[in-house]
């Protein structure tokens, strides 16, 4: 496949990304709380070439094969299978996916997420989220974030 | 909304675009059957920004309010409101459409869509699909992209 360009790589990702936010009670965290910050984009099998061509430049990330749950027997269900790329280390969503999407930026309401997404990042990165007030101050914004998020057809 | 450049554009479609042709017998056309390349874009209207940006940029299309069949009584059903860009005039097609996206190219299954889109263009262009053989190698290449572009989830 040809090369990928970083602005088609902005410009796919406001359509096919996604920025998002694990979060909800767990005793091993401080605060009994847990805040984990995500990048990724769920293809059909057949494009696979496009996330690894996103990995490279991203240089980041796992791409997984999904046949589990919901897309296991998918064939029976007119389902085809499905490639997912993530990133979840935290310090490679903050060092490599923020960085590369404030140099080539995103649009529309997906630029909305990922403005949403930084700010939690950002407390995540300077263990704002470890405090009373910056974990209550995070959890707004978490809300935030899968308002926008929030798929609907 | 910030400008989006013409690779954000062919990247976004990449995820975003449909390259089809609506074909079918039809007693107005020559051969009775009727051949017409078409190209959209459909988004939930809170990003109709979006769209806008591409009409402007690609300098052709119109943008349409989708309510009826499917979408009426959406907000019942919890679909979203949507808009359809869309350029249907073959003219523009030809002389907007096409030569934007080999400036710009598509990549993955977009692109092999595209190709085909674009075989089956240069047929309507050179009228080859008014002669009975033409007409034949032309609905050959419909049903090729029509497999290419079946959806599937």
């Amino acid at each position: 496949m040809r090369e990928i360009s970083p602005e088609n790589i902005s410009g796919f990702v406001v359509g096919e990304g996604c920025f998002y936010v694990e979060s909800g009670k767990d005793p091993k965290y401080k605060l009994g709380y847990r805040v984990r910050a995500a990048f990724c984009i769920e293809l059909r099998e057949d494009d696979r070439e496009i996330l690894e061509a996103i990995q490279e430049t991203l240089g980041c990330g796992n791409i997984y094969q999904l046949n589990f749950g919901r897309y296991k027997n998918y064939s029976k269900k007119n389902w085809k299978p499905h490639v997912k790329y993530r990133v979840s280390n935290q310090n490679e969503i903050i060092h490599k996916v923020i960085p590369f999407f404030e140099k080539y930026p995103l649009f529309g309401k997906k630029k909305k997420s990922f403005d949403v997404f930084t700010k939690i990042v950002k407390k995540i990165e300077f263990k704002e989220h470890l405090t009373p007030y910056g974990l209550e101050e995070t959890k707004k914004l978490v809300s935030e974030l899968k308002s926008l998020n929030k798929k609907g057809m």
